[in-house]
């Protein structure tokens, strides 16, 4: 992975980083990056997770969905980082002809009804994930989905792997059915889960080849050093913790392929979740390349210099030729490819970005395939614990989502909650 | 439509907004209607979108479309404005068993190749969007998409349809071969094109009731009032623009509907580049309810005071039950249903962002169907244009985007623009 944080100066951006602030920024990166390596080598919560590619065991994996040769359909039952990993590499290493990987991550009554009604039920192999077993709507989507295969005559249980915790009500499923299951890593928020069986196991389905993903992890442990000069990962969490901290609160991560765009979700999830917290944490936003220069680069260009722009890109590409045509205006494209004209549109906006002093970073992978993915995964996991230790916040945990949790349970009757009051009490001003 | 605005009360969240302040501010959404009503009689640039649920015309949209009868798929050839109105549209209104609606608005080549061999070619109709007819990324997806329909024997002339300006090059093809072709409406921005053929005619294909949603828009032009108070549209944008100046500077639309997911970028196309000129604009992000309780949730509410979180949902819809299970921590779960369960979070995570004082506003459809969606769009770009009005910017160009697209247009020999020799002069610094 190759990082470019020229368009990120002072020099050019406002707000933008001095050189001599970068030299002393390394040295805090240094220090962090020593916390990093000794909570890695004492398995420490969190830290743990930069281990995965050492530690994931890729034949467990395809033991496990050994049984489930060529499917239709791959259907994966979870939510937020028992999703999100798995589709970002599913969609990454997307081939045609090979079966769809469909992931149900919501409780909306009428896209589950569709998800179900559309798949062929007999061919689905199901992946629910859920580390405690009891996440409400991973597991109110199982019983759902279970149900429709039992109401299509199907054997459930010759269909479905599960991947969790040691115990809980999914594993003590898997003990009584027989299923094939697989164990969520322990220290290891889910996050920052893609590089083991939460993120693997619907890849693996597809038949790709999840050691290279490790390989590439690998690679990306192997990079870490004690310098963002060194280090491309550090390079990227340093320059946007810098920056956050000289007031671009914003971080838009903008990848130009379409088969990443749920990696820029993954990415959302990964840096909202764990720098959110006391009151600061930049704002990860979704973009595509080139399609939202067609919708948000007016805002970017000319509104408020509070976003860091991040562009990614793959260097080497098959690309499509754009056939000649005698219009006029549209001669220059022909004899180009759609793949020319998407890297000149890269180049172009990142210039048009810099003249008008916004900072933006590129990223470039050489190929997004198994290898390439695997890295870029973990290098933003590496990013995202190395701003964490610069901005000194509990990276790993995420307490401000049990207010909710414990409000909705109490709502639909699972227990005496004092949220589910508060909603009760909500002040209201409607306009109709 | 029901907006309730109570959780962006200063007694409720910070930033939040007095009422004294609400009502100063009142005085002046009565001035900007009056500017926006006359704008829309004198049909000026801009404000004659805001008419255009009366003048579109859904006949002359069914009788173009008329040759193509349940195809197999629909094919989406356009970028921003001319792409996101009509997937927000079909995406809100789908149902099984109809053609799907593919979109091609990016020119990625892995993407663009494997649409290609993934659509059944013969029985697909491609709707070819650009005003102008000369957009780059348009024009050049849609001569590979000809190319490769003639590759496979398919005459496209028989499948294509085209909406396009008087003139221009997409103009003068529908001329030569005879195909149906449609008219961009003049004086409306791409962004606010929804409500015309360049957002219906994909929904029309698919057999919905297209003037069933222009209905909706007609029942948003028939609320707009001179009050906040009285006005739904307006007791948004006012809300927005008055928390953008209050220091939220993040718009997170987070609707709770998985069929509106699309209809969030829609927004943030509206919104960003309507707004975002002059230094100024509030920064939409995307986000989905409750996937997202699951990965932006820990940010909105223990990260920056930087917010306004609007949340959407339906009031009325089908519900799947959930089946009972004997596991005890989920018995809670048995004999509601997946929507019932959407609701209770959508309200627990609505108190949640109250109790930790995070400004947030509720909106609310009866359902979202045809005449829901047509409602919705409309009363967001009303809202959009009163958020302009106040914050005093040219709504409706994007002139920071010309930049950037000459630099593409020189890079790939288009002519000679100087923005091409800054792509050449970038500032490096290289880590890898």
């Amino acid at each position: 992975m190759r990082v470019d944080i020229g368009n990120a100066l002072a020099s050019v951006a406002d707000p933008g980083i001095e050189r001599d602030a970068l030299d002393a920024l390394d040295e805090r990166v240094a220090a962090a990056h020593e916390t990093i390596a000794a909570g890695r080598e004492d398995g420490e919560f969190g830290y743990a997770s930069l281990n995965l590619p050492h530690r994931t065991d890729p034949e467990a994996i395809y033991a496990a969905v050994e049984p489930f040769e060529d499917p239709a359909a791959i259907l994966t039952v979870g939510i937020g980082g028992s999703a999100l990993g798995a589709a970002t590499i599913t969609a990454a290493l997307s081939e045609d002809d090979e079966p769809g990987h469909f992931v149900l991550d919501n409780v909306d009554p009428e896209h589950t009804r569709q998800t179900l009604s559309t798949l062929p039920l007999s061919d689905t192999v199901v992946h629910v994930v859920s580390r405690s077993g009891t996440t409400a709507e991973t597991l109110a989507n199982f019983l759902v989905v279970r149900e429709a295969m039992v109401d299509a005559g199907v054997d459930w249980t010759e269909q479905t792997v599960v991947t969790t915790g040691d115990s809980g009500p999914l594993r003590a499923l898997a003990d009584e059915h027989d299923l094939p299951a697989l164990t969520v890593p322990e220290g290891v928020p889910g996050r920052f889960s893609a590089l083991s069986a939460v993120g693997l196991v619907p890849a693996a389905i597809q038949g790709h080849d999840i050691e290279a993903v490790l390989a590439g992890g690998r690679d990306g442990a192997e990079s870490l050093a004690d310098s963002l000069f060194d280090c491309p990962a550090y390079a990227y969490g340093a320059l946007a913790y810098a920056l956050d901290q000289r007031g671009a609160s914003i971080d838009v991560m903008m990848p130009y392929a379409e088969s990443l765009e749920v990696f820029a979700e993954w990415f959302a999830q990964l840096w909202a979740e764990s720098l959110g917290k006391d009151g600061e944490g930049q704002t990860p936003a979704r973009a595509l390349g080139a399609t939202d220069q067609h919708s948000q680069l007016q805002l970017y260009r000319a509104g408020p210099h509070d976003k860091l722009v991040t562009l990614v890109r793959e260097r080497e590409r098959e690309d499509v030729p754009i056939p000649e045509t005698d219009v006029e205006d549209l001669a220059y494209l022909g004899g180009t490819g759609l793949g020319e004209l998407l890297d000149a549109e890269f180049e172009a906006t990142e210039a048009s970005l810099a003249a008008a002093g916004v900072p933006n970073v590129r990223i470039e992978l050489d190929r997004i395939d198994a290898a390439g993915i695997g890295r870029l995964l973990y290098d933003m996991e590496a990013a995202t614990v190395l701003a964490g230790e610069l901005a000194d916040v509990d990276t790993f945990v995420q307490p401000a989502v049990e207010w909710g949790k414990r409000a909705a349970r109490g709502l639909l009757g699972g227990g005496d909650f004092e949220e589910a009051d508060a909603v009760a009490d909500k002040t209201t001003l409607t306009v109709e």
